[in-house]
């Protein structure tokens, strides 16, 4: 495992301009969207950074591709990956890994939706299943790892794919100023904490004290409780959701320095809201939003975050659901 | 019917830019998007103008917000008005009469898309259903016109929506000039004829030899047709599509005579492949497309229109379909 010794250091919001320009013109600058729709329901001005217009259908790719762009500059040239992921990090990383040159592994959960098993494939990637029940995924990466002498990409743990992801929230905050809106708060979705921490780096350098709310699926509000506690608690035992992207079992050590600083708190959704909010997007916003990409959105439409009078800028981090998950959000619609 | 006597002349290019003057900040400015999985599976360029992000979810709004704000230039206040339309004509002078202080009053068929009904009553329109088999349209219209004194809001035989239609060309040519991007061709949804009759006056005010095509439903390609004869055709007869938006039963007088000075010719689109391209529009793109809003990128991923190494604009003019719709479109994505 090379991984480099400042990928363990919290990362700065230099760090988060740095990968903006490492990722120009291979990331897609995704647009800044309103609906008149959306903030006459709300009663305030909604704005959506839809992430799943991504290469890959959600925002990983950013931290992916930044991650390996490192790589290349502190080792002179491609090698080989390994990493684990339900699904987005799979595809990002797959995808990040065929435009550098990287040979990539990826071990996934058997259960994760086949679509993007299927993705991750397309490009390139050998896919490792495990089960989820059963193995230990950390441990399956690592023996790969350490067989192949691959570099470990991790979903969130690492300060180049923090800063990666925060080029989310620098778009956001660049491109509301753009058409003169000063933000009131920020809703942005949490698992492991990677996309809100570096996003909130790069919003804050713009609004010093923005309230900045993580939104996670019920039982696996790991991140709202470590706020409340100001210490790292792990999600409710048992728990289920249909968020498969947002199940990380605790807030991550380098995340949570950074969220227990800069979070206002956490927002807990319902597989109901989850749904009810993608049956929105396909009605109303005619985007396609996966269950984790849809968290911040039914926050703003179950009134569980008020934003009466507000301008609020959320991320809509993802859009990659396989059909027979979006056709149980479309009965919501019928 | 105090239809204005110039509303029977064809439109120019100036009349497009002035209606983009009346509808800025009502209308939303939709991006110009780019995924480079879609250039990859072209082998091109392709550069899509997602109009199911509009107000209303379809373009139609952009002409009925300009119509119905000449009527207030030119009678000096809002009054009311009368729409024939499958649905998103519909819901365009629905949401403009309601934004404008009109009354409206909507003749839909029976069998239009249930979220199409739903979402024009939404807006504060009267809704009057017509069995598509048993009545006339326009009849039901001017009699409910003759017997209130409303204005009949045609859905393509006038110059207000024509040239508020092309706004959406006008964009395009702006957004595509933002980013460096000089067009080759342009793929344009034709039912009636409007949109594609105003945005290529204003894409060809930008790119005068532009080759602009008329996209249609198999069997509903009268325009197709008509621009091979010179002259007007009308529809097979009993000839059965998807594209409920699109089966208009021959090309409009003033948007014929534009659009045979105009357009390169026409590609016809089968049901399936409408389906495999709204599919595709869920698994790669993350919009909802409607199957009328779907048949440019049908025309491109069925190799009936070839865009390898050229830079093509499309259009994807809307997004309200109904979920069952949707589904089935979902089976070929499985």
């Amino acid at each position: 495992m090379n991984s480099s010794r400042d990928s363990e250091l919290l990362p700065t919001v230099a760090e988060v301009e740095a990968a903006a320009r490492r990722i120009a013109g291979r990331a897609v600058e995704t647009p800044l969207l309103e609906w008149p729709a959306l903030n006459e329901r709300i009663g305030g001005r909604v704005l959506v950074k839809p992430e799943q217009l991504q290469r890959t259908g959600s925002f990983k790719f950013r931290g992916a591709f930044n991650k390996l762009s490192r790589l290349v500059e502190l080792g002179g040239s491609a090698g080989a990956v390994v990493a684990y992921s339900s699904g987005n990090h799979a595809q990002g990383v797959a995808a990040a890994a065929q435009l550098l040159g990287f040979k990539a592994a990826i071990v996934m959960p058997s259960d994760a939706p086949a679509i993007k098993i299927a993705n991750t494939r397309s490009y390139g990637a050998e896919v490792v299943l495990y089960d989820r029940q059963r193995d230990n995924r950390e441990a399956i990466a690592d023996d790969l790892a350490a067989k192949t002498g691959a570099t470990i990409v991790r979903p969130y743990e690492d300060a180049d794919i923090i800063s990666g992801q925060g080029t989310v929230g620098l778009e956001l905050a660049r491109q509301a100023r753009a058409r003169g809106a000063e933000l009131d708060a920020a809703l942005i979705p949490c698992g492991g904490g990677g996309l809100i921490a570096g996003s909130t780096l790069a919003l804050q350098a713009t609004w010093p004290r923005l309230p900045v709310f993580a939104c996670e699926p019920e039982g696996f509000d790991d991140t709202g409780r470590s706020l409340a506690a100001h210490r790292r608690l792990g999600i409710v035992a048992g728990a289920k959701t249909v968020c498969d992207g947002l199940m990380a079992p605790t807030p991550g050590r380098l995340t949570f320095a950074l969220n227990d600083r800069q979070l206002a708190g956490g927002l807990a959704l319902s597989d109901e809201e989850v749904l009810a909010a993608m049956a929105y997007g396909f009605q109303v916003l005619k985007l396609v939003l996966e269950p984790s990409g849809a968290v911040t959105l039914a926050a703003l439409l179950s009134g569980k975050f008020q934003g009466r009078g507000l301008t609020i800028g959320i991320v809509c981090s993802g859009g990659n659901v396989d059909p027979d998950v979006y056709a149980r959000a479309l009965k919501a619609a019928m």
